[in-house]
């Protein structure tokens, strides 16, 4: 790659506020975006579009996501911590516009379901609504919330309690594959990608090349 | 979608383990995959792969990655802690196989730089190794680690402090265009895939519906 331009700290520190935040909000390379349903203790179901889903641990199957400060009203964060659950719905190229529109700051009584014509269906197990459209879906008990002091923001922690998935996606290895059931990813603060699969690999080993399986 | 698959918490324990810790690396979705590179204070450079990076805020820029229990050699945590640096850098279709290779547990007198043919390079700032081959790169301050004593793992944060791109992927917004810059993206423990934009959307308000922008 030429003329590779290079910014330091300093250089952030000049930009315009909202184009500094869509520069670093791009570095973190392509994300997990998923939306977030809740409900409140009145009933009102919630949706919000959270694109820090993070990994934590296979056994027990825990999951995480960076909420911003609460210093405005947060209705996924108040209905967690009220509920005790959550649930994640990966996105797809059918729902994405509708799932960003979620973002808007509907007044609380308003549901993110109705205002956007998403569906919500609900299980047995998780008080919380799941997005129909969406063809990945995660119920998580709510375990912990961890305080990141830097800057008032919170590592929040579910335990998958269940999922849903189509059938022909989950290969015998246990892979799941979320590009078959057609899940995208985002970038930056509002960007959409489809993907197309290079290949799986094998497990590296220190006296053999990788290969594709 | 029809045939829908539903397995909940028990299902997971019934699972042979490695498949269940495919399964599970599976949910969170499309991941950020990044190079680390580190250095040790015996100048032994390192590199391992890190699917787990995350945004966690703006101003100050911060992001954050789950190290995994150090119940065993990490050689990138001991770097980090050691040195205060370390770089991420982003893959692309021509290095991952290279990037999934460093994920072989080499021993520590071995640079995965060498032992997978990936190029070293520093900058004045930053006392980590960074990718030569990767297009985005970004190097990081250490701030602080925050333990998550439900499973010992450990979120650790680093400050950027510069990054290095190409022009042409920088809008005037601010946006960085990674999917220009070939970045890609992966899933599971080891699926690779290329991006395709869908589009970018307009910040969502409760009165219009998003349009592409």
């Amino acid at each position: 790659m030429k003329n590779i331009q290079h910014l330091t700290n300093s250089d952030f520190l000049e930009m315009e506020q909202r184009n500094r935040t869509r520069l670093i909000n791009s570095l973190s390379g392509f994300k997990s975006i998923n939306l977030c349903g809740t409900i409140s203790k009145d009933g009102v179901t919630n949706l919000s579009l959270i694109s820090s889903v993070v990994h934590i641990g296979a056994n027990p199957a825990l999951m995480g996501f960076i909420m911003r400060p609460v210093t405005v009203r947060r209705d996924t964060y108040n209905n967690i911590l009220e509920s005790g659950h959550f649930t994640f719905n990966h996105l797809n190229a059918e729902i994405y516009k509708k799932a960003h529109q979620t973002s808007a700051r509907y007044p609380i009584a308003v549901s993110e379901f109705e205002a956007t014509e998403l569906t919500e269906i609900f299980s047995e197990t998780i008080k919380a609504p799941y997005v129909a459209e969406s063809h990945i879906r995660i119920g998580l008990n709510f375990v912990q919330k961890i305080p990141i002091p830097l800057n008032d923001t919170i590592l929040m922690i579910g335990k998958v309690a269940e999922i849903f998935f189509p059938k022909t996606a989950l290969g015998a290895d246990g892979y799941l594959d979320i590009a078959a059931a057609e899940s995208i990813t985002s970038s930056g603060l509002d960007a959409y990608h489809s993907t197309q699969k290079l290949g799986r690999l094998s497990y590296a080993k220190t006296d053999k090349k990788v290969s594709e399986i």
